[in-house]
């Protein structure tokens, strides 16, 4: 007997969004959309936001729109019209029901654009696509993953420290940028010694995944690590609002790589699309399944509506 | 009369760039190039070089061959193709110069492509674009500039500052990546203030421009600043190297703000395309025009071969 094959990927779906007000329309996957001199492909100059798409629903869109909306600003880019981006979203989520009951990743980019003859009017370049999700996500959300912690290998001045360095407006620390090469550097760092994550450290801090938010389990304690510089998980923001409700005690405090590797009755890694993993190694340090994984995971679906 | 109209730019050039030895060939500038999926929209993972086209010819070919091979290998992308790059970049300077004798701003961009089965084996993305120099850039070459100092914002790890800090192999510093999202957005912040250009500084030292080198000028002494995480600037090698032959004496040292605003005859930025322009401001300090200005831009275009 052959080996059972999956039902092969279906086509991906992009949205060509007109940024302001215009028209909202399928491009074809097949041919390229993106111009040479566009700001995203010059300087990874944009804003991006990943949803889950499942039951054919946009999971916490409303969330991923205000984030979106903050990153633009931080970016100085026009503020993303919200109607036009949840009437792709709801047509991106329809085209891809026809296809397939299969969950999918559906990315928001927005960026700068062409130039332009004034660069204080830059007109963006926005679309959505929706693709298959990958095979290694939906075997990490089920089996977990080992992770390397890795310094961030740089320390972010706090307020006042120095002259000057009060505001430091360009640095649009908390603006969800194209600018993720260093994180897939560590990724790929990661992969080539077995391990399939990383969370970065800054001294004895634990910040956060290179694409998701650390949180932690202990008793009735959800924890989530308050440290600067790091990106407010939407998912995360979820399952504290809605554990909270059902009597969890949830807080974002300074954590250590020892709170995670020993003290902590389990390590979840989040994030929208391969929702939440748990951490089954650090370093060289196994973490043992808890007892109440399968009541965790049950919590962490219910907080994403999904 | 009328006044003086410069004569219209002509028209883009792109250059498509197969990865493995495959064709050399040009593209649209009409159309778009890029995958809605390539590596440099949705994460800038890529990088970059812009040479100067001057009088037909591209300027410091073989040393900005030298650091595109050395970022490239830094990203963990395949080597790229000298000779299929100086190939491309023969064609365009010839294309160019059959349209207009101006000089032209020419970028190459590789990037990791598009998916593949098989993470380990990017298919990169390569091309060439030669454009017409901004007015702004020319202006500046001739007039000079006003720069704010802007702290980085963050401070590299040093080596062996804390366990697991000696490599940082997924910072990449030194690798000229299309992240240029921040540098951009100190650039705004600095233009919104009447500036032209930023210097970065980490406590008192002084780091390096945006998108160029500092170079000081005082006696027969060319210095640049020594400091981790700066980018090698090729323009600045190439001066150095030139100068030093000339009987200057060159040196990279670490120096601070007073150096610059104080004691310095003069401060430059130096970049391949505007090549050299001087400082004549950084913050509210003017900086007075040495009295061998015209001495110094003409051992700078010689060393540019320009």
């Amino acid at each position: 007997m052959a080996a059972p094959t999956r039902t092969p990927a279906p086509q991906p779906i992009i949205i060509a969004v007109e940024p302001f007000g215009g028209s909202i329309r399928n491009h074809s996957p097949l041919l390229p959309l993106v111009y040479w001199d566009d700001a995203a492909v010059t300087r990874g100059d944009g804003v991006f936001e990943t949803l889950l798409l499942r039951k054919g629903k946009p999971c916490l869109i409303d969330e991923h729109l205000r984030r979106f909306q903050r990153s633009a600003k931080l970016l100085d880019l026009p503020e993303p019209n919200a109607d036009d981006w949840r009437k792709a979203t709801a047509m991106a989520a329809e085209q891809w029901a026809e296809k397939t009951e299969q969950d999918a990743k559906l990315v928001w980019t927005y960026t700068r654009g062409r130039p332009t003859r004034d660069p204080q009017q830059p007109h963006p370049t926005a679309w959505l696509s929706v693709t298959a999700i990958d095979d290694a996500v939906l075997r990490q959300r089920e089996e977990g993953v080992k992770v390397l912690s890795a310094p961030r290998g740089y320390v972010l001045h706090t307020e006042g420290e120095e002259e000057g360095a009060r505001a430091l407006p360009w640095l649009k620390v908390g603006a969800k940028t194209l600018n993720y090469a260093t994180n897939m550097a560590a990724l790929r760092w990661a992969h080539d010694q077995g391990y399939d994550d990383v969370i970065f450290t800054e001294g004895e801090k634990v910040l956060e995944g290179a694409t998701s938010t650390v949180i932690t389990v202990r008793g009735n304690k959800l924890r989530t690590p308050l440290a600067e510089g790091i990106l407010a998980g939407t998912t995360q923001a979820a399952v504290f609002a809605h554990a909270e409700a059902q009597g969890w005690n949830c807080k974002a405090k300074p954590m250590d790589l020892e709170y995670l590797c020993h003290k902590a009755d389990s390590v979840w890694l989040l994030s929208s699309v391969r929702m939440a993993t748990r951490v089954r190694r650090i370093n060289d340090v196994k973490l043992a399944k808890p007892d109440n994984e399968a009541e965790l995971r049950a919590l962490f679906q219910e907080a994403l509506g999904a």
